[in-house]
């Protein structure tokens, strides 16, 4: 068999656009070229392919063609085009082949095949992730189709809603949107909520591990989703859609296909517990002189909100600034002063009148303990919408701004802040360091905005701000995944036993590795096992 | 390597006495005896040892006297009565030796060198569960002791507390009545609670992934736990103990060692997170006609009460009779008539007045509406206990009645109580057919109550309450665990394909097998694997 090996020293983030310095070497058949794909934000990144896998033949797209009929199976370049970037056109593929099953029986079918065929595969939902997990590479040969995108959009049934329990089931292309929808008509809500809903896929949610704006709340999906199908690399369809609340019969391995960023399996069916929307939602906007303020805030919320707290959400003032400046018809809702820290609370509760009461007495103590410099309260739900706007539109303000370093962190809260600082010290004026993020979940999103895209800059970010996190035992990555960015990153945040016995797990569920490679383990690691 | 087979049909829950009609074979170097051990509650069971096990010697002691001083290692006849036997004293093993490790060094090195001389191990901490899964079993030989107890009961150190983010940090062997109180005078409390919180250790909880009284509120331990550090068979320490709400580096291992009984490996540590203690607590105590009524009032308080509610508990008329007729002091709070359905609901939340007008409000309507006959609300700490002392005291009063035959089902709402009603129709009036759980999750605590144990009213009971449970897709142990008592009856629960995987990973995790024999999992799948 013949082995290649190809190393990249990647010098900016691209935009599917060029390279420079790339070096490859390839010993074997055919010569091969880069076709403007980017694999990597890392400064100097070395990938193995693997060998084993075969390219697609005319007679493999015939059969996927009898399995699917013609409408499911894309070859249109057009069509393809949205399946082989991400939406920040971060990371660009080239394949030629989309599927589009409609039914779990056709993605068993497919897996099978392309598992006996050893043909590589890209599980899709939305397309809607940051690291580059649902985005092919490895697609350079000009004469082979290498990567095979299954994307399951077609599968968009809600089957079942069980208005006492609470429990949606429903297949995993359904559009989160469209299911906040649904049960809003029927007085539930999705337990998650986040910027993509009108694109992201419950089944790429749930391969994600998403997190969003209501875990402060609602707690991640390991604790409301109950049950899964998901389809193993081999065709098997694991039966784990149970909508029980309990169930303690052996291992719950739902669990591993939740947050594996479909390299274990891919989900075709969710049934997950939704809370019942409550009627009343008030939102404050207030701002802090101080970290150490926001801090002390939400011990106090968490103490005198409780039960009504759903969101507890922070800016620091570089990132006020950049959503003034880029993204039109926005305001800062509080008086113009020197404020340092914003803060955005969200309280859900059953009773109007006592939930304001509520609130108002927590920020008039908040105001008078001076934790708080300034705030207001939403007087009605455009001014809740225009307070939820500047914190949501932050990454469209950021990629308007020109070139960003996106980074999602999980660091202990009283460490948090200390990062934000260390990186402006180490970075040139012309760097602005943006933070803000979900406070309430210890998750900060640190941002390094600039002119554009410089290897400079890039150094002085990496690997600092991986290395500062492992150090105070955070998270690289809190709720975007690894994907193909932070693949060989992992060992930051997690023990070298525990991504061993990753690997091993991966070994075990798809031993031909065909699911997503390249993604969430170390390519290394993988091939060794 | 001499193989040996056993067949039991045990025609009773024994209590550690006597078999009757028990059938063994054995071909071998040695003939071998039963020691009053009572293996399962089944009416047939076959299980096949696995015949690669060693016995231990007394090398072995030294060898473990040597890693834990003499204190560590249990072998007097006293101290280890109460490890052998599990609390309803229907499990009995017959151990010789205990360990009790007091580091995860220690417990690592135990493992590895079990490992080595294929040893095997029942972990177990406060040996409080219902379905056999610590006791250890298999130890008939006379001349040679065959099952190492590992109990991680002196692992009892809390590590840390995070007040902001409210993460405890703390060793397994942790009471959970202990940490209880730990949180209580820092303003928090633990996400789970049970009946037998003075004993449960917190590893054990996590192992068996406890349900209890607070996961209506709080959801399950995969939810609420942050962080585990387990060892392996082979000694490898796995440290996840990650103190974070979000972390997406990698398939999130630890929950393959939430709920999987000890059989994946020990957990040593855990991370939790504490929700902040709310001030306020009310609980309601009331009457329903029927079960349709129990089912809408269910929904109404999770309407009405939304983000203050935190347990709804029912039982039936026959459960209140039980525990009126067995306990000693308690009364019915509702004047005398005929209830067919009483219900307890506890609010928590962080102020008085308005909980309690919420409450008032709900139960108002509720009467009202003709959803609830009659109701009390407790007037103070004293009457709430008393009210929550009826629906706990049930186990105790069953124990007291006789003979009882304990089943943990989790069923679709609206099934629920069609299976009791059945299972009254199937049984002599001598059976007494109790009914009461947490309705709020879906979780029935069916129990036949009689004068003694006896195979014809088993024969009743068994296999039809697992096949009907089955058939409405619920759960044959929604918090119990399968230990023992179940491993066999694991497909009425889980597909063949989902068993055939748990025992792929338990391979893999523990290819000798050590861990936990002849628990979880059906013994003819894992010696295949």
């Amino acid at each position: 068999m013949e082995k290649w090996r190809t190393s990249y020293r990647l010098l900016k983030f691209c935009n599917g656009i060029s390279y420079r310095n790339s070096k490859y070497q390839f010993s074997g058949r055919d010569s091969w070229s880069i076709h403007g794909k980017c694999y990597s934000s890392v400064a100097s990144t070395v990938l193995q392919r693997n060998p084993s896998f075969s390219g697609i033949t005319f007679d493999d797209i015939s059969y996927f063609k009898k399995i699917l009929g013609d409408r499911g199976v894309v070859q249109d370049e057009m069509a393809l085009e949205s399946a082989n970037t991400d939406w920040m056109h971060k990371y660009r593929g080239n394949s030629k082949l989309m599927l589009q099953p409609r039914t779990t029986d056709e993605v068993s079918q497919i897996l099978k095949y392309c598992n006996t065929r050893s043909l590589a595969v890209v599980p899709q939902g939305g397309n809607t992730g940051l690291v580059g997990g649902s985005v092919p590479v490895f697609d350079e040969f000009p004469r082979i189709l290498l990567k095979v995108i299954i994307n399951v959009g077609s599968m968009n049934k809600i089957l079942s809603f069980d208005k006492v329990g609470g429990v949606l089931v429903c297949e995993a292309g359904c559009i989160l949107e469209n299911l906040i929808s649904f049960l809003d008509t029927r007085g539930f809500i999705m337990p998650l909520d986040l910027g993509a809903k009108g694109s992201c896929q419950i089944g790429g949610n749930v391969s994600t591990n998403a997190g969003g704006l209501r875990l402060l709340r609602y707690g991640s999906l390991h604790g409301t989703v109950l049950g899964l199908e998901a389809v193993l690399a081999n065709g098997t369809v694991l039966d784990m859609l149970g909508t029980l609340r309990k169930d303690n019969t052996g291992y719950d391995l739902k669990h591993l296909f939740i947050g594996s960023e479909g390299s274990l399996g891919i989900v075709t069916k969710v049934s997950i517990l939704t809370p019942p929307k409550l009627s009343s939602v008030n939102i404050a906007f207030l701002a802090c002189s101080d970290y150490s303020s926001c801090q002390k805030l939400l011990l106090e919320a968490k103490r005198k909100l409780g039960e009504i707290l759903s969101a507890f959400e922070f800016l620091d003032s570089d990132a006020m600034n950049l959503v003034l400046k880029h993204l039109d018809g926005v305001r800062n809702p509080l008086p113009p002063s020197i404020h340092n820290f914003y803060i955005l609370i969200e309280t859900t509760g059953s009773n109007e009148s006592f939930d304001k009461e509520n609130l108002e007495a927590f920020l008039l103590h908040a105001m008078e303990s001076g934790l708080v410099t300034d705030g207001v309260l939403a007087q009605d739900m455009n001014q809740a919408s225009s307070f939820w706007h500047i914190r949501e539109g932050l990454p469209e303000a950021l990629m308007k701004a020109g070139a960003v370093y996106k980074y999602d962190l999980s660091i202990p809260l009283e460490h948090m802040y200390e990062l934000v600082e260390e990186m402006r010290a180490r970075l040139d004026a012309e760097a602005n360091v943006v933070a803000y993020g979900h406070l309430g979940d210890g998750n900060l999103h640190l941002n390094i905005s600039a002119p554009k895209y410089d290897d400079k800059i890039l150094a002085q970010i990496e690997p600092f701000v991986y290395e500062w996190t492992s150090k105070k035992r955070g998270s690289i990555s809190a709720e975007h995944g690894l994907g193909l960015m932070k693949a060989n990153k992992i060992h930051y945040s997690k023990s070298p036993e525990t991504v061993d016995l990753m690997a091993s797990i991966k070994k075990l569920l798809d031993p031909n590795g065909i699911l997503n490679p390249y993604k969430v383990l170390p390519s290394t690691l993988v091939s060794q096992t």
